[in-house]
């Protein structure tokens, strides 16, 4: 392209803003930028530590407390919402030993999901969707999951999220998850964030199933506007769900110490879920296309109805107005125009033309 | 995505219902929840013992009377209909020794297709279609097939099924099966489960058949609608068929001593048939986007066709109209109204007119 | 889908038949079953016994004869013509030791091109096609070819066949053929069935050729549906011929014993072919897409010109009528008509209007 | 294709002109010929020698004093800007030992982008893509990397670049890239390039967002071609920017001696903003296709309002002309015309047949 | 499709011919079978035999002296140009121990690009594609080179190739060329070949450039065809070009002893130039893809305008006639018609209707 010559009249096709990006650029590998938009507020800090016996819970506590308890004994999760002080991040970050490039990408709301190994912990990035119960909007939460030795780290942006389940089974003291170790607890956040998806897929199915009734009842613009928005939102879905695929399935294969054998199993079950949510994704995006085919479609039978209208009322009145004109010519010899029966013979010959274009008509299955 | 700014007038362009999946949300894996929309009934078990000399057929009868037998010199088929009753589906489970992902995956109508291997036991998970009797429809019934040492289990939704010559090669004392092992059986119910996919692809392409030449005499909104419902049945049929050929050709390279050699050849011919039943359903796909194709080009044939209706009648008859009416003008000084054959020679040049209009549509192809 | 509500309306759209695959369901794998619809007659049994130095020639000999005959010394082609004869089949079968699933796809006319390999012969299916003398249609011939120790045996459906060069070639006592061994005839006959696709191919490019031609002079309906029809052939065509290129891949890979180094250097040349013939469906896939998106445009260009035409003619004589319409009311005062020169100025003023919706049109290139 | 057939008329449709590659055509590989458009001009050689400690710059230095300096104790990045003087790039090349085959791509500004390893160095060529402050257009500049030993060369066509960020860093004593060797600072700059992708995607994702608005606003053909143009920019930068995914990942896994262990996990993050940046570029892709179907969409919609408003004018009043036409013929015996009311019963008759056909069209919905 | 019944009156769509592929149907592999249109002629030997000192040059000699001189310590390439004389080319083929099977591709000009390894020489088949200085249409020529131990060979259909430059360089005392191997001769050639590959894309680049400005400026049926004739052309030349990229890139992987490490440092170079001429393909095909696109949306565009005008001119008009219509009506009691400035007042209406409509139709934006 190099510098192209400008074509002129598109510039005001353009739009003209500063990039987002901007502020990121040049800097060192490694620098904590937050990229979200939950900007403010101080990070909420609440722990999980227990055993099959005992379970501590601490709302609202300080990084120094978690990181001054380093009881081998129990598995802790670590619960950290907000990141938008990157002061407090790295903190965070120098505290549990985590290398900066790490940080970088807990808090860069951009990142795609990814699963890093480290020598002594696996860093996970998420992307945690789930409907707005107001605006019924899917709403896309960046969520950092680090696994240390008996830790789980969760950084996540708002308090909103999809581990009410977890909670309430590390609560229940008879659980599964009591009795496990951190690899289990990853593998249950994972799991939660996982199978909140199919919300998130069940949520686009119904819309495309809406917009399939509209199509057939009365294909507006807005619906092609909205197949349209559906479009992007299976696109940009598919880009936040489908590299989790890709990610269990190269856990499932690492053959990292912390995560244990039998955990791999049940990584196993999210794998399955993550093949078929992404080939629900592809569905979704074939029948979303064939909607906007369906609206094409029915467009233009709507235009050939219109115009087959116009085409019998024009190609019968036409005609007939034209006789009307014809004895309507002020000529000085016109024989008709005195004979007694002239003018229902008139009438008689538009009646009959009339029909004739009528039966016309209805044998083309116009009528 | 975020939280996203609400477009106006959208709103009422999208549904607003309850997740089926919310029951499932948070719950521990493993945990047996029927997805299925066959609910209610008790679970009727069938039992099928043999050996190339005795076979023992249990209607009917209960799954503790099945765990008391533990006969080695048979191989016992164990037909479980109707899976909605989780707790019983546990004993099952708890009963043969299966994990709780087994029970869980057996009763998830909605797995797709898969096959774990677990040490003692494989464990397979195939769809069933056949075509409804009464509606002609396609039904999709959820299997669960478990190959254990000398048992094959079977966990269905419905009564009806697909297995009906498998059982009567059983019952025939002469018949290969009978003189094989429960890993012949596993194969002769996944054999059977395949060939029934013809049976659906053919009802497929009959209906293809059948639309093609709809769309040839009478492409009307109703024939593209159902074009589409073609296409979405073909898109569904293909998500609960393709896997089936990866599957089937894992289990034939995998080293599982529950698979003889003998059985692996026989696997070869269901493989066989899973690809082809593949290429169909690529093909079918690529014809129904035909028909649209062709649906498409002849709405725009007709539509030119009504518009060359108007055109030549409108060409025709206004031009006639506008020389009738320039003799239907009252000026007092009209020489030709007063002209002898004014009004013949009126006529004369109006025929004239017409004539020379229908040599121009003519040659141009359009009468 | 599960048992779908029938939505109303559309089941007359819908064909109902009865399955041609139902005779084959349950039955036990390799139950020979002929699929094809050249049924009846007797099956022919011809015979090619040659080495370097004699040639032995059996027309409509019988099988036992030929299993009668096992001289190592001499390479035996037995061409079969006629597999609907099933008990005939499994004659030959169990005289040449085959397995049952070997008869089974022999006279599968649905089965695709497949090699199989088993420990001491190799099993493969192919579909000839040439095409018909008569109809100038593609024909479609299922042939089975089974390489044994010093025999090729060949089965297909009709006495046509794409061979004629190969006999030719073993009848000519000097030809590289005679002093070859049993698995140069197997390449000698497979490199027949591929040679004769290049011919399949050229109809084919002969049709798109033709059919551009048609949609640039006069695209009709009749020509948007055999541009649908040729797609449908393209996609059976590749569907028959596309999995060739694999195979014979295979082949060369295969370390089985029939096959010397010497052929398959030969072989080679296969792959070569199938690869051009692949290479060349996809071109004409792509091809006849054009074919279809260029009578579109074709069509909305022929739209575009009638619809030229009426928008002349009607924004040529609509205002022309209106100005007449005027000058035909009947209001007592109205100056103009009493003018001497009124009905010329009126002429004028209509003609002047012309010019200058001509001159418009002109500028606009609509004429 | 061969010598083919001329097409009478198509001719002129295409254009002929000379080709820029004519220039390179025979010449032996490794010759160096400058292929941008950025001609004439005198190179300039900028370097930056540091260590932890001490920091040298030389600006508009000559090549001659930078091959003189050997100190192996420092890290140096020699920037050379201007590459279309040919003799003295060879003069570099021979100075730093580089083949004549890394020269040649070096000048070679359509060279796509790569990275080849040789054993005293690593070559790499990458596009920088920028925003022209002034136009507001993608600015692609040809940029190559050399990592020598301890030395990296840079060779870029224009004095702008995306460096600064790098630049300011090698300034700043305390920060990391002082402390670290040459890898480091080849990684760097390819960081500083991928960053930099992101800028040009924002600015796609943009346009798109802008374009998709006037899409539903006022969808008028400069619209559509600003689509064409987008689309086609989106493809351009693919190629230039996807390859990098690839060759990061091949570096990654290569064994060089001249990358450490520590800057590849640098480089993994590189290789992940390069797998995002493919992404976006994928979805940019099938969203401006998207636009183009939207913008269709639109133009039918338009085209249906069109036609309704002039199917609801024609039908409405050509029929009422009709009826006046009638009452305007001058038959000698037209009963109506003496009735007392047969004026306002016409009007009657007339008003209620408009009533009557806009219910009509109301029902249809048209109005 | 078997024995398909005919559709009728589709048979007059479908050509008749005979095949060219009929004459080498049936023959032995290895039969020499010209397959060009470039008939007639003898063969013409051109003999370049050098090393670094010296340079022999013998045009038009013949094939038996060049078998003579079997000089071990010169380079030598033989040009040979005519290959339709196929006894000449089986006598070459006996002369340096060629396999039938290259000698049959080295003459079948059908033949896709391969490269095929023997023993004792490396056989390649390329398409030289070049402009026609003439036409201003694509050439392609089949050339196959054969590398020999100090030999190449060179086959081609015609004197015209892209070797001048190959050529000059030989002639040149000092050149590299001089100083190499027949490898590297064997290099340069197609080095040569790939290098012209540019000419031809910069030549279909032209073309679409130039239609693109055609579609904006005047999207004529012409230039609809003109684009479907590109996209046939790219899809041929494709065809061509496209598996050289894999050839060359697996000469340089394989270990065939005629190769040297040194010419594939320079063959590399060569894979680097297929791998952008396959991408500059690709973005080719999808840049035609998105100008057939754009020539519809300017159809659909050009019809909404014509629409509109018809539109405008038939609402304003109609009502206006029906207007002077009314007042055209003969009844006795029409008081309108009697008033002073009945017919004033009639304009008035008129004017006044006229005025709205067209404010109407400049709020919709029509005018
Ligand atoms: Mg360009
Ligand atoms: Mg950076
Ligand atoms: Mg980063
Ligand atoms: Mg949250
Ligand atoms: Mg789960
Ligand atoms: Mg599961
Ligand atoms: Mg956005
Ligand atoms: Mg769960
Ligand atoms: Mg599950
Ligand atoms: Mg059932
Ligand atoms: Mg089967
Ligand atoms: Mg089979
Ligand atoms: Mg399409
Ligand atoms: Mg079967
Ligand atoms: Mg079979
Ligand atoms: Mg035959
Ligand atoms: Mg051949
Ligand atoms: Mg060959
Ligand atoms: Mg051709
Ligand atoms: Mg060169
Ligand atoms: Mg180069
Ligand atoms: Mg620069
Ligand atoms: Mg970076
Ligand atoms: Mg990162
Ligand atoms: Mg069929
Ligand atoms: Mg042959
Ligand atoms: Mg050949
Ligand atoms: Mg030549
Ligand atoms: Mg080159
Ligand atoms: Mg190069
Ligand atoms: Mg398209």
């Amino acid at each position: 392209m190099g510098r192209p010559k400008k074509r002129k009249g598109l510039g005001k096709l353009r739009p003209q803003r500063k990039s987002k990006f901007e502020g990121k650029m040049g800097k060192a590998p490694g620098t904590v930028t937050y990229m979200g938009r939950r900007e403010g507020g101080e990070s909420i800090v609440n722990v999980f530590e227990y055993n099959g016996e005992v379970l501590h819970t601490y709302e609202r506590t300080t990084i120094e407390s978690v990181l001054a308890q380093k009881g081998d004994s129990y598995t802790t999760w670590v619960d950290i919402i907000g990141i938008s002080d990157e002061a407090f991040i790295e903190q965070v970050g120098k505290g549990f030993g985590l290398n900066p490039l790490v940080l970088e990408d807990t808090v860069n709301t951009h990142q795609r999901p990814k699963i890093d190994e480290y020598e002594d912990y696996i860093f996970g990035v998420f992307k945690m969707l789930y409907i707005d119960g107001e605006s019924q909007e899917i709403v896309c939460e960046h969520v950092a999951l680090i696994l240390l030795d008996n830790r789980v780290l969760v950084f996540q942006e708002l308090e909103d999220d999809v581990f009410a389940g977890v909670r309430s089974r590390v609560r229940n003291k008879s659980g599964r998850i009591r009795s496990r170790g951190a690899d289990y607890l990853f593998f249950a956040l994972l799991d939660a964030i996982v199978d909140n998806y199919f919300v998130v897929l069940e949520h686009l199915n119904e819309r495309i199933e809406h917009l399939e009734e509209l199509v057939y009842a009365n294909p507006t613009n807005e619906v092609a506007q909205e197949i349209q928005i559906l479009k992007k939102e299976v696109l940009k879905v598919r880009r936040w769900i489908s590299p989790v695929r890709e990610l269990v399935s190269r856990l499932i294969d690492s053959e990292h110490p912390l995560i244990s054998k039998d955990t791999k199993v049940f990584l196993r079950d999210v794998l399955d879920h993550s093949i078929e949510i992404n080939e629900s994704l592809q569905i979704y995006r074939e029948m979303s296309m064939s909607l906007m085919e369906m609206y094409m479609s029915n467009m233009s039978n709507k235009m050939n109805e219109v115009m087959k209208v116009l085409t019998i009322m024009a190609s019968i009145f036409i005609p007939l107005t034209f006789i009307a004109g014809i004895y309507g010519m002020n000529f000085d010899h016109m024989p008709e125009l005195h004979w007694k029966y002239g003018y229902p013979m008139a009438w008689g010959f538009m009646i009959l033309l009339f029909i004739a274009l009528l039966i016309y008509f209805k044998r083309k299955k116009w009528l």
